[in-house]
């Protein structure tokens, strides 16, 4: 009965930053080495990062890629380390690869067979898929090679199966989404189970422009259970001892594979460990604050910049801003206008107080006063209208990015989902900024995110007061949301039906009572939003489909159907 | 020696709009009925628009296309109408289509086999390929059908002549870049050639969001030779009577295909017709004035506004949108500042004069001096910097956009591709609006469309001084574009190599006599302003690599390459 020591390395590697991924991988072989480990895998392209876009369009990116692999090679002595990275084939063709690196040379290379091209992957424009399964021979174990699709796929593991694999190996570069952890569990368990196979799944961590990638690489059994994850959404390294007993006989074991030399007899035993799971609401929260934080990081900013307005998105916003990059690193900015309420602001002052953030305090008054008497002749005769509104938002927007030129701060934008559907946002104004933190977060969860932070301390930061307010963008005299959309817990079951699950109007009256002129009208401006989002600042998807590259729809697009 | 007539008709169908898309193809088959055609061929997708991307996820969208083509069957009498449209197969997988209906119903349906996936394409996203050619029998001709990427690969062709047709018509959606029609042309020869099979291919016209598709559908005889090519950048119905001579006796010929009813024996000769060949900046000149004629016009505005700075690119545009829209649907801003000299000012009058636009004129130093003062105490002990140019760039969007927004003009933003490969522009700023007509055209092209517009007339608009003048932003005392950027044809150079190419460093000082502190500095640029372009407005592809959908870099990327 084979027993192999595995580590999967779930790294926060950064697109493109070859040599820093090298060094964190090469950290990752040394420190499997020192645990008496057999074989060390680490995330689907974790040599280039996660997704590399366009890069790979470049030959010397490709180069440089395989140089890396090189160099990793002679650091892999009484180890197997299997390496994400790309592969240029000998007809010039892609590949999404795993190499297997052992005793200081490089054994063999798996390549990915089933290449995602849905939501927000795009493989089918870089790579050509593998065809052949792979199989390594550890010390008696056959440990069978998969890519993340592979692995949600039923054919491979049916054929490594067949092969006599034991073990399947997965290097993945699965984003999170609410709830994948559970999602992965259930799909890889089931793998497991159907073929009696163990899993060791080697998930990325950290965040990407628009993705979070949560961690949380999973060991299950060959009977399906989970045995142990990661830590979610931070880098890990999980050891484990697994017994390979063969329950399942194959049928056709023919000895294929790659053989790999290996020792390691007697190891002293691990220690028990423990990785707690995170609950829905905590899951959230951090896949948000490791978003912001890797964003600002990984793009070279030291701090942040965010407007309060005494709402509850800025409130939130802020608090995220914090727990990612420490209070002296945020900095928040009121700017109150005619219509601000000594309520709203008093709460940003608060909030901001509560955080321990520095804040500074701009009145936007001068610059409206000299907008509305500059294109006073011009708008003579005309009644004020959302135009005065998005002055004042715009405003805002071209003071918080003169504090980012000046002080060289990263804008954080604090709209969230509800708005970006509907275009109840200002563009160029409050949709001003570098990165957007609760972009893909519906109204309603921001204010249970909200009251989450504010149980889970430290301290309760949001007032009382910002949590239960009507809410309001204080662009016009006793203006609130609700002028101009449906109430958020309708407005959100709407955008959940119409953008992440695709119903039509008739179905989503079909299912929910609600009133098809509301129905009607919130689809609408979700579609004519469309130009608006085209040119929001990216953000943290957390929903099955976000806007961004997760939904590419047309702008120029007269397609609305009729209830 | 069976004769065949044949429409190619090329619409200018709208995204979306499956009423009026029918309404096209109907018009266009009762055109082809009107001179006993044997065989009308409309382009691809010509049903839902291309490309339609995320509808294409919406079950209901899928249904209300397949509700045009049954509509559009009764309309077949006498005449074999070939439809692009989606089909959603058994197992419920999308196909990419052409309907051939014929006498009133509909015959059979193709499926294209090869799915473009590359540039500015995502078909794998949404389709699945075809593997069954398709031949149709039309009164003793065999006439194989393709989709658009099926005729730039070899397979289907060959396949095809084996199975014994004499004619391949072609259902494309082809996007202008410029001198594309040159290679369409070669290209389809080249298979004409090879298998001895005519080419009849019907490409779609007009603009969708980043694309202008250029119609200048292609007749090719199976000797290669072009006969004729459909109107460039305008709707066309091109008729011709095609002899199709077997000069090719195919070897495998079993009647395979599908037998279409057909009458038609004696008809009346086809006048003679010709369409001219524009020339190379005809071409440029004529796909940005379509683009931002359907930008305009099919999302529902019917006026645009631009600002005027007196520098070149604001000129080009202006000329662009009079041309496409007219001068009474064009409005000009003028907005000088402490920094406008009176010769930009003058030059922008005289401008709006010639090309016969009404004009605005707002100062914005009111506004200035209230950001000034206001930031006063937070900047004191700063230098000045960017920060105060680009306060300035953001009041004159904000003002546009306020016109815009009371009005309901579209703002047209003029920037070209040097500053947006570099990022010499400001975000929100000059860079604020819905369309960014001249976004790909980098600025040695923009002074020879200039040329090209004062020579071609009406009138010569673009004033000497404009076009003579030392480019300037006008944010600073004494600014040029050179103090921060390499002269222009040096910078153009360093673009295309490093954008549309996909040059490394190493590779363009190779080959091209350059500084390698300027190459390095050019590329760095590039690669870090990747977050600007990002929230840009959409706006017309004219080269072989535009900025957006073309090119999908990621923001978060450490990778640039040493020298």
């Amino acid at each position: 009965m084979p027993t192999l020591r595995i580590a999967l390395a779930q790294l926060n590697v950064t697109v493109g930053d070859l040599d820093g991924n090298r060094r964190l991988i090469a950290q990752a072989i040394r420190r499997a080495q020192a645990w008496l480990v057999d074989l060390v895998v680490v995330p689907e392209l974790a040599v280039c990062g996660y997704p590399p876009e366009d890069l790979l369009l470049k030959p010397q990116f490709i180069e440089a890629n395989r140089q890396v692999v090189d160099q990793l090679c002679p650091l892999t002595r009484g180890i197997v380390a299997v390496v994400g990275c790309v592969e240029r084939d000998e007809d010039g063709a892609l590949h999404n690869a795993a190499a297997v690196l052992a005793d200081g040379r490089r054994v063999t290379t798996y390549w990915k067979q089933y290449l995602p091209n849905y939501g927000v992957f795009d493989e089918k424009r870089y790579f050509t898929p593998g065809t052949a399964p792979c199989i390594l021979n550890i010390n008696g174990a056959r440990v069978g090679m998969t890519i993340c699709e592979d692995l949600w796929e039923t054919q491979p593991c049916h054929t490594l199966a067949r092969m006599g694999a034991q073990l399947v190996i997965n290097l993945s570069a699965s984003p999170y989404s609410a709830g994948k952890l559970r999602v992965r569990e259930r799909v890889f368990a089931q793998r497991a189970r159907e073929h009696r196979l163990a899993v060791a799944s080697c998930n990325l961590v950290g965040g990407q422009d628009e993705l979070v990638f949560d961690g949380a690489s999973l060991f299950i059994n060959a009977r399906g259970r989970v045995l142990i994850h990661g830590v979610q959404f931070r880098d890990d390294l999980v050891v484990m001892d697994l017994a390979l007993t063969p329950e399942h006989r194959p049928r056709s074991w023919r000895g294929q594979g790659t053989s790999v030399p290996h020792r390691h007899a007697d190891r002293p035993a691990l220690p028990k460990q423990q990785r707690p799971t995170l609950s829905r609401l905590e899951e959230v929260y951090e896949a948000l604050t490791l978003g912001v934080q890797d964003y600002t990081r990984k793009n070279g900013f030291s701090a942040v910049v965010i407007g309060l307005s005494g709402g509850i998105d800025s409130a939130l916003t802020a608090c995220l801003a914090v727990d990612a990059l420490g209070a002296e690193h945020v900095m928040g900015v009121v700017m109150p206008s005619r219509f601000s309420s000594k309520g709203t602001q008093d709460d940003a002052r608060q909030l901001a107080k509560n955080v321990g953030i520095e804040m500074q305090e701009i009145a936007i008054e001068p610059m409206f006063t000299a907008y509305l008497e500059t294109l006073a002749p011009l708008f003579r005769g005309r009644v004020t209208d959302v135009t005065e509104q998005n002055i004042q938002a715009r405003i805002r927007g071209n003071v918080l990015m003169a504090l980012s030129n000046k002080f060289g701060w990263l804008v954080l934008t604090t709209g969230n989902k509800s708005e970006l559907a509907t275009g109840y946002c200002t563009l160029y104004g409050d949709m001003a900024g570098g990165f957007a933190v609760i972009k893909d977060v519906p109204k309603m969860l921001v204010y249970e995110l909200a009251a989450y932070r504010n149980e889970r301390g430290p301290g309760r930061p949001i007032p009382r007061s910002v949590i239960e307010r009507v809410p309001t963008a204080e662009l016009a005299p006793n203006q609130t949301d609700q002028d101009t959309l449906p109430p958020y817990d309708v407005l959100d079951r709407i955008i959940t039906a119409y953008v992440e699950e695709d119903r039509s109007v008739q179905e989503i009256l079909r299912t929910q009572r609600l009133s098809p002129d509301v129905v009607q009208r919130v689809t609408r401006m979700i579609d004519r939003a469309e130009y608006k989002r085209r040119q929001g600042s990216p953000g943290i998807k957390i929903t099955p489909r976000a806007f961004g590259k997760d939904r590419r729809m047309p702008i120029t697009n007269r397609y609305h159907q009729n209830s």
